[in-house]
């Protein structure tokens, strides 16, 4: 439950990087039920800025996006930037990607921006070590974003009745926090151990999906699991392919988000039960069937594949608008489908058949 | 009065070069009450190319539109090739602007793609001449887009029956001749009357808005339609700016295509009464107000221009989505609110009201 809305789990958030999710408008992501959008803190922090949307009452006010919000914590982002940043205990020094204007991240800071933001859910600052990672930085980097996840805790701890007052939100923000440890088993126990001493209201398994082959991510998460309260949503971070997702639903997890269905989707991509179709192969020019049979999705519902793919190969917008609501249905249906499969104790049975039918291997080269 | 419905006019056709009004989907079009579109020979001929238009039985079903539309006969971006076309009594040989390869169209070949796109209005094949032109060779092409005019005309005629068994369009495609003649009046004049003596269903002005100062154009339409008859629709051919089209419509024309409420909104810059606005300023950062107050497009009833200027500054797709929909709502409202204002009797008023406060001029440079 957030201040905007329930949402059921396990839950897919499609990804709006810059204010956005690419190419799509709120009322095609209510008609395709999405529940709950990403927000990525660090891109909104650069541009438009912060003081532009406190100005607009908000990011839900700026975006015209009246559903439930995630905000990331900026981290991810700033430690994406490698050489253009410096990392102390106090927080992150980086250079931005547009102007590269100097600027300071702290884990209180984060925390104000993202109060600022007015998301419902908050994200609390960790570091992100690469793949592969040496076993004594991740410990030490483990143990930062444990220090780190307190100080976050701490801000809106004290925030309390100024946030109240303050805050664009009418009610309270919920706070997540980051389970780090790279591939380590031990590291992993320790990280998600001190995070739920500190008493989140969700948590979050990071430092996955960043390279690592999938038997390391499945390895990450099978490693942090046990140590995360079942009745606390668990995230796992930028995960991942469809059938990658019912795996970690297998494991677990709650939620996911990933930038897979919109990437692929203005490379050509579509997703189908199938495995990935790359609308631009000749073999499509002629073809009259939507992307996919039965789905339910604008583009399946009005135009052929031989359309869509002309769309991509005259570089038209329209092609990519559809791809993209095409492949966010399939993620959201994929969650739905998981939800119901759940509920009548028959998941297990349509993980396997679902994978075994995805023929996609290793093939999704994101561009 | 087509095959696929009534167009009141005075109507304005959003252009769809390449099988797309640029980013925007059929459905939208519905909802912003679009009456007929425009298609481009030439580039749906070069690709996806004839023969996958007629595999999806016609260009209606191939984009999925269910209403009037118009086909132009690609002789004006044939004769926007400059150097990679040579034009004989014959037809007109070019190389075209994606592979490059060589190709032929005459009068003949221009009627028998345009029966196998089925577009409701098909568009004789004509000589459109840079401004500016030389007497002689105004003179001259005129006279050549006569002869094709007249063998457009032979071949649809002849066509008759064999087309109502083979075309993709239930019933007859209706045929519009071209008027050229450049900027002189004698062969406007000239060129008008051997045009109407060919008898057509419609009756279009070409050859304007290629560069000709404004009060040349204005004349090139003047010394034209005293000699088209009342009862046939009128096409100005690629015009023009806001006050442009009013003022055309004074001047007796009914119908109008032009590609800048799509190309500007991709520029950032959108039409309101008082003219344009270029959303990238920095004056709209902080602005909450619609693009336009009261406007009813989708864009205006949902999202800010403090919004809006985020997406282009940020160059996401929605940015231009919205302003592509608004700009082409802005054109089909201003035709629809001609047509109330001529059934009241008050066009003049409205019209010289609206260019007194459109307050843009000359200050359009398409990118």
């Amino acid at each position: 439950m957030t201040t905007h809305g329930v949402v059921d789990t396990p839950a897919f958030m499609p990804i709006g990087t810059q204010g956005t999710v690419k190419a799509v408008t709120p009322r095609e992501l209510r008609e395709m039920n999405a529940q709950i959008i990403l927000g990525n803190t660090y891109h909104l922090f650069v541009r438009p800025g912060l003081d532009v949307i406190k100005h607009f009452g908000g990011l839900h006010n700026f975006i015209s996006w009246d559903g439930p919000i995630l905000t990331d914590s900026g981290g991810y982002q700033i430690f994406s930037l490698a050489n253009l940043r410096k990392i102390t205990e106090e927080g992150v020094e980086f250079q931005n990607h547009i102007d590269g204007a100097r600027a300071f991240i702290s884990p209180e800071i984060a925390m104000e921006i993202q109060a600022g933001l007015g998301g419902d859910i908050a994200m609390a600052l960790d570091e992100c070590v690469p793949y592969p990672c040496e076993y004594d930085y991740a410990a030490q980097s483990a143990e930062l974003t444990t220090r780190w996840a307190k100080r976050c805790k701490a801000v809106t701890a004290s925030l309390g009745d100024a946030h109240a007052a303050h805050s664009v939100a009418a009610t309270k923000q919920l706070l997540f926090g980051i389970v780090q440890g790279a591939t380590f088993g031990d590291l992993r126990k320790q990280s998600a151990q001190a995070i739920v001493d500190l008493d989140f209201d969700g948590y979050a398994i990071g430092g996955v999906s960043v390279g690592e082959p999938e038997e390391e991510m499945m390895r990450a998460v099978e490693s942090t699991e046990p140590f995360l309260p079942r009745d606390k949503p668990r995230y796992a971070m930028g995960l991942g392919t469809p059938p990658q997702l019912l795996e970690m639903i297998a494991r677990g997890m709650d939620m996911f988000d990933c930038v897979l269905p919109t990437r692929l989707a203005r490379n050509g991509t579509a997703f189908a039960a199938a495995g990935t179709l790359n609308l631009k192969n000749a073999e499509f020019a002629l073809d009259k069937n939507p992307i996919e049979e039965n789905c339910t999705c604008q583009a399946c519902r009005e135009f052929s594949r031989g359309y869509i793919r002309h769309l991509i190969k005259a570089e038209e917008i329209l092609g990519l608008r559809l791809i993209t609501l095409h492949n966010l249905h399939f993620y959201l249906n994929l969650m739905s489908r998981a939800r119901t499969e759940i509920e009548s104790g028959t998941f297990d049975q349509f993980r396997k058949a679902f994978v075994a039918e995805y023929k996609t291997r290793d093939a999704i080269t994101v561009e």
